[in-house]
């Protein structure tokens, strides 16, 4: 089947000319990827011959609920889980299955065990659609860390379907219909909810705090479509946390950010208990830290150690060739590949550079003017 | 008295060409400022017509004393206390004191309260003298905090001595002995060690750290003068509380590399009670933000009041005039200037206004696309 182009090959010369998309190819498959956004086109959006799968969006951040939420959004919208995890969009093109990654490559971890992860019997009756999901879990090959709900391997949180040749998303309750007929994974959906429900939203915000889970999207359940975001303290401090290894590595606003944000919903929510929040915060930089100078005294270097599991070992090869090209001035070094009972469990190191020469550098006994 | 020249006419012609000096007026008197390093000549030199005062040079930051004392130092140094306030050096031209800053502008607070800070006797006997010295308390101009015991305005702490058209310090013996004569207010002074004297030296930083004060400077009793600086844990929690305020202004490394020394520093002096330094680290950013966010919340903006005294009330005006020319985006607000004892009390606001514009973003409900 092949569709009308919905975007004309014109377009696509000026977005390729002025380098927001890019030749890519896949296994054989060949497609034209959005590296920037171009005009009204999203970053990630993919043009195979099958047909175009749509960038998901970016969605705004809200930092205050209470003058945000009837700011951002008009009547009745649905609240949503967040997960912390990877986004991917899942169509079938030919009769395969792809799995592209936000920037729209394809993902050779979630490509291989989306048998797994989904049934993925709906793309029979359903050939264009396009799975929006989150794939989160100890076990993955991007995240330094998962929800507390996922104790192993990876699972896959739909929140989202579009077709392919339209940038807009399914509306809620076609999307529900269809996730309840096809029992398709999803987040957890906690209601619908008006800009004045400030109460009940603010109680679901402050469970998801406490078990440590990452926030909520509020998708306004109009055509237009609106959504907005909002993050638990919680979250700004596993961030920090899981990310210190990269402190030189990451802008520093990253961390100086997160902390803003944490002080915010600490504010807004009225938490109370701040010893043991202050406690948490300087865990979320010192633990790690500390942690990686006395690995840096034993071993010499900074790593994290990453595991997953594949159907097909080729997979695990394609998988650090695309990590060793993706991941810039930090290293990726795969450690092992062997059998886990139906699978082949990967090992990798990703060795943090920049921490690593100031480590050495400073325990050395070298000056630094500042 | 006008002396030979120790920069020769030639090479301030080339400095001031290639922008690495430039005229300088204060009070009526005229002078060559040395605005980044040159060749040999430290930033901050200033030449008068009766002679240079070099600039204080840049001492390097040691991260782990154990590897780096040794490797930064040779033979017996001493070590002095590092005071945590703003570096002035002190010299008399024509008949009058003169309070220079480290960048080599007229101090118009220092030089103000000179008469309180020191006896001038010594620059009868010795015209031709440079007090380098560090300025601190709660009342000063720059800084948000001070030593913890300085409670009230200002006090200055010499730690070297220097003679005009020399980049050279006193030797050690030499101002002790000239210290001790004039009764100058020094700093302390802990003792003459060699580079194997860790077990002691490690003590006194403890000492220091668990006082709240800042660190040390170790400086070789040699002709090369060879010097190096180490801070404690404290030092780098009472900066990141004391900058929160900035946390948008200042580079986002301020904060991110004080982390670090904290956590080097824990490290190499074993520090014992994780949950209560971990209280502290989090408390430094989150006290601070917080208390910003409900003052934004009663008064709109975020400001710090910043008070100090002066004997002549028109030296108010020269410092408020020198910090707006000085401040870039922060802005500076006069509120008072009063009577008080013997002095003026003047009162001003330092308003940050990117932490301002965010937070009145943010709590407007504006979103964020990170």
């Amino acid at each position: 089947m092949i569709s009308k182009p919905a975007i004309d090959a014109e377009r696509i010369r000026k977005a390729m000319q002025s380098g927001k998309a890019a030749d890519a190819e896949s296994g054989g498959l060949r497609y034209v990827r959005f590296v920037h956004d171009f005009e009204d086109i999203a970053r990630g959006t993919v043009i195979f011959d099958h047909g175009t799968v749509y960038g998901y969006p970016a969605i705004g951040r809200l930092l205050a609920l209470r003058t945000g939420l009837a700011k951002q959004l008009s009547g009745p919208f649905w609240m949503e889980e967040k997960i912390h995890g990877f986004n991917i969009r899942v169509t079938r093109i030919e009769d395969g299955l792809i799995a592209l990654t936000r920037g729209g490559y394809v993902c050779p971890f979630t490509n291989d065990r989306l048998p797994d992860l989904l049934d993925t019997a709906i793309f029979d009756d359903q050939p264009d659609l396009v799975l929006c999901a989150e794939v989160a879990g100890p076990d993955n090959p991007y995240l330094e860390s998962a929800p507390p709900f996922i104790t192993e391997d990876v699972r896959l949180f739909v929140f989202d379907l579009m077709r392919r040749n339209s940038p807009r998303f399914l509306p809620q309750d076609e999307k529900m219909e269809l996730s309840r007929r096809y029992a398709l994974p999803s987040v957890e959906i906690f209601g619908r909810f008006e800009t004045s429900d400030l109460k009940p939203i603010s109680d679901i915000l402050k469970r998801l705090d406490e078990e440590g889970r990452e926030g909520a999207v509020f998708k306004e359940d109009s055509p237009r479509q609106r959504r907005t975001k909002h993050v638990t303290g919680s979250a700004n401090l596993s961030d920090i946390r899981n990310s210190v290894y990269s402190l030189l590595d990451l802008s520093p606003e990253y961390f100086t950010s997160r902390i803003l944000r944490l002080a915010l919903f600490v504010d807004e929510q009225e938490l109370e208990g701040s010893d043991d929040l202050n406690r948490r915060a300087g865990a979320a930089f010192l633990d790690g830290l500390q942690e990686a100078i006395r690995r840096h005294h034993r071993e010499g270097r900074v790593s994290h150690r990453f595991r997953c599991r594949f159907r097909d070992p080729e997979n695990a090869g394609h998988l650090i060739r695309y990590l060793k090209r993706a991941s810039g001035h930090v290293q990726i070094v795969k450690r092992d590949l062997k059998p886990d009972g139906e699978f082949w469990l990967l090992e990798f190191d990703r060795i943090y550079p920049s921490l690593n020469g100031l480590l050495s550098d400073w325990l050395a006994g070298k000056v630094v003017f500042d």
